[in-house]
């Protein structure tokens, strides 16, 4: 297996891509990584370490995309950069996926372009990954449409379903349509011919609230990227809100610096749902590859984790399984 | 000051409602509580409290709202339900508001069909509370309006401004649009436009992400009442949702009743900033009276905040200020 990690991608290139890399090889066989970012920058990091030399090669790609910079023209301006050059690799065939902590926008822009999209899909999207009391679930869109229609909720129902039974082994992944309260009809007219669309999927449980993600009700919530993204941002910005608001307390009140370590201990661990490094990243589903996208504050271990799922995506053959169950 | 309480709205009537009222005429002066409800009901629970007889009166309401009743036909169905007849009360000018945790949507409907709506208002919201590191923060619209337009937008934040200045003491509220990202341009059409809609207002401080909410970046969130509803409601789940997780690694952890207690302490009180019920609920903003709504579980202090929630709104003229608001 080889796949191409962008070492100029996230807030922490290259760095945290390349340490990411390194975790990898060390813990998954056969796998060899493309390095993909400005070669010199690259290398110099690199040479810093120990590693099987045969498994990680660098290629050139001088140009780097901002985290700021824009979809629409990142890949015209910058057609040398990591994600560009990344992505063209894997359309040629040269590695079985990609992996960035970069620019979203630009890398789901590149995604459509160079690779496609798969047969029958209408519009790719990008799921996120949502802390409960039973582990990680699915939000999706998670920002790519911020505006959908009733076909393309159906076949991001389908695509997710896919992933969370193969990827997540959730067997028969329950689908709700977030909205402002469970009886049907409630919502927009546009929320309700979502509704009456995703009738057509088994086990699609109705609509849901916000008060039901968390607990989780379903396994997949249908949102359009608005809210997805906005939702997303919310929950990620938690722990470190939480840990302010006990800090605070902890420091108005006299305790033994035992006491303190224990509700350190509980809180951090209590908190651990909601890390995201353990996830590292997603796929966008409906794209013709594999595509595999982070947050661009991720760790080395949260770069190693996205590496990961570009690999089961491979292994369990996601894109023509996403095909087959397309209605 | 007449406030009239629906002593048949929520999820614990009349017993919560009547408490409130209780509480509220030991705790504010010159107040008079007229409870509106089935008056056999209301009285058999009244007549097990000692209270100044003279400062609470009984206004038989014989029909009961569901929570689940639609708006659309609760009124016609049930002309003599509390919230009919509350609101009727407050038009007519017996009373100087009404405040209830009973169906939203019917009350908003009452409201808005039965007092009207404020001079140059084109369309009434309702705003949430939002808990942060700074205390409670608006968000606007909270589910009133599932799709808001531009001039809706400004409407709601200018209104929202004159309510956190004289309720909350907020001297110069911040108004964020709630969006995919900090960047002019980010965002739908529609997103694009209310962001311009927003610029007439001084305090506009320009898009706001998912990850600002809890900091809080802006005083004032705008956005739809789709997204208003799902995220409010997500932060409603949030404190039983921790609990649970704190709850669930203490048992798996040996430790002593005195840390036991400790981390409890800390918990609770540094999960207060979440705690609705402080509050009690928020009136709706642009109809031509004093509605005041809260959450259907609304304990008898939530209650009691609520009606004071009412008296504040009276006596800093909120209806007045905002109709001078109005651009």
């Amino acid at each position: 297996m080889i796949i191409a990690v962008d070492a100029a991608g996230g807030d922490h290139y290259p760095k945290n891509p390349i340490l990411g890399a390194l975790e990898a090889i060390k813990e998954f066989d056969n796998l060899t990584i493309l390095l993909v970012g400005p070669e010199k920058l690259v290398q110099s990091e690199l040479s810093q370490h120990y590693y099987e030399q045969s498994r990680i090669q660098i290629l050139d790609a001088p140009e780097v995309v901002d985290m700021t910079d824009s979809a629409s023209s990142a890949l015209k301006q910058k057609p040398n950069s990591s994600i560009a050059k990344g992505i063209a690799l894997h359309k040629q065939g040269h590695c079985h996926g990609f992996v960035s902590a970069g620019n979203t926008g630009v890398l789901l822009a590149a995604s459509m372009f160079i690779l496609g999209k798969l047969e029958g899909i209408s519009r790719p999207t990008i799921a996120t990954y949502y802390p409960s009391l039973e582990g990680f679930r699915l939000i999706i869109d998670a920002g790519a449409n911020l505006e959908i229609k009733p076909e393309m909720a159906l076949q991001f129902a389908l695509m997710g379903q896919v992933y969370a039974k193969e990827i997540m082994g959730i067997e028969q992944p329950r689908v709700g349509l977030l909205n402002v309260g469970e009886e049907e009809g409630k919502g927009t007219e546009l929320l309700n011919e979502i509704y009456v669309m995703l009738q057509q999927i088994p086990s699609f449980i109705g609509n849901v609230e916000g008060r039901d993600i968390l607990v989780p009700k379903a396994d997949i919530y249908i949102t359009d990227g608005f809210m997805g993204n906005v939702v997303l941002k919310l929950g990620e910005s938690l722990p470190g809100i939480l840990k302010t608001l006990v800090w605070q307390k902890i420091k108005q009140t006299s305790s033994t610096p035992e006491m303190l370590r224990f509700v350190q201990q509980i809180f951090s661990e209590a908190l651990a749902p909601f890390d995201y490094e353990r996830v590292g990243g997603l796929p966008f589903l409906g794209v013709n590859g594999t595509s595999v996208v982070g947050h661009g504050g991720s760790s080395p271990t949260a770069i190693k984790n996205m590496i990961k799922v570009a690999i089961d995506c491979v292994e369990h053959s996601i894109n023509d399984k996403i095909i087959a169950s397309i209605i």
